[in-house]
């Protein structure tokens, strides 16, 4: 039996997503507990894609095979049950055997957090503390920028080599309450970094150190050297993956 | 010369405010890192009180002294360098040789947050995980029977033994936005737990597991072993202090 299921997590405390020899990942803490109902029998999951460390999800999804089918609900309450405060299993779903959570997604949205008030460390491991004041108009105009089809190799990680850099960008947004900027990306799919790659670009613009003409010029060259910064982890978030 | 400061801190990671022996707390990282700019000679901080482990604070005062006199954004510019990210010094002025950050108060604000939609990982430091529903009306009620002067010797840790349980409650406040109530209390002073106690029976109340009436049969009875539950410590912060 296929089952889907939709989980957040606080990233702080992880090295990321996905599975590495040596180090606690979301991935292999969620494995642990699936096998554990699965009779001990190994669960692997298989999620949208993965997250860097320290970057939070409100609603990650990822399928996952059993030998047996468990009702949903019951896999759910066992599995928030044996996870550690810091991941929550949200909904558990039969799917279509073919049905696959990373090759079946439509598209994904993210967002960001920015502080531009006064620095709080009560917020340091979820909005970027930049506790300086930002251009958000121009930033509005920046962004809008990044919307459509483009070649993305200057927004991604340098050493990622890929067939191809050609993402599509459906919908963008920045608001403002009370000194946190959010910054929202709905897009065909991410690059490595390119969020955060994005949103260096864009506070780079809003603090007035880079014009807005240097985002057509970065999809011209297609080379992330001579790109910008890129904005910390600990501010983003995997906010939805859709499907069909 | 005597210094005042405002500071804030997330204290999850932390055993509280007050040095202890052989265990992290925030008097003593910041005792740490003032030393160190007091060219070694050892300061002490004088706070507004002690928050318990994982309380949080907005807005913690604490006086100190120096041997030489510093200019305070210089101090602050120091400590702030030297310090974790998770404890930030907000301002440091300048007071009175005979003034006393915990002996001059004249009321604090708390205030608590409850988490009474779906369980949110990413907050659980932050914000009491109820995720159940709470009857805010009844709540609105309740609150309103803490005001004024009462003995909160009900409200207050078993073994904490004092002359005196009579404390003030100036305001109070309950408020709900997307899911979330803040639940806010302005007093001449707090007991020990007090502000959780309060709110434990306030929740009580909320989930009709208890009477409206049980407040004033608390405050008559005086004995915290036949009160109710104390809500964590993650969901509370130490929001304002206050002097003449």
């Amino acid at each position: 039996m296929r089952y889907l299921m939709t989980f957040s997590y606080d990233g702080t405390n992880y090295n990321g997503y996905q599975k590495q020899p040596k180090t606690k990942t979301i991935q292999e803490v969620i494995e642990k507990s699936l096998t554990k109902i699965n009779s001990n029998n190994q669960v692997i999951i298989h999620a949208s894609g993965r997250t860097d460390s320290k970057v939070h999800a409100v609603n990650q999804k990822a399928h996952f095979d059993l030998n047996s089918d468990i009702e949903p609900y019951k896999i759910k309450k066992s599995l928030n049950k044996l996870l550690p405060d810091d991941i929550y299993i949200k909904t558990i779903e039969i799917v279509d055997s073919n049905f696959h959570a990373r090759f079946d997604v439509i598209k994904k949205e993210y967002i960001y957090k920015i502080n531009i008030g006064e620095y709080n460390p009560i917020d340091v491991n979820y909005i970027l503390q930049y506790n300086k004041s930002l251009d958000i108009e121009l930033m509005k105009k920046a962004i809008k920028l990044f919307e459509g089809e483009h070649n993305f190799k200057s927004f991604t990680k340098t050493s990622d080599e890929k067939n191809d850099y050609i993402r599509t960008i459906y919908k963008t947004d920045i608001s403002l309450e009370k000194d946190i900027i959010t910054i929202t990306f709905v897009g065909s799919g991410f690059l490595r970094y390119m969020v955060r790659n994005m949103v260096g670009i864009l506070i780079e613009i809003g603090s007035l150190k880079k014009n807005l003409t240097e985002i057509s010029k970065l999809f011209e060259i297609k080379d992330r050297r001579e790109s910008g910064i890129t904005a910390k982890p600990n501010g983003l978030y995997l906010k939805n993956v859709y499907y069909e």
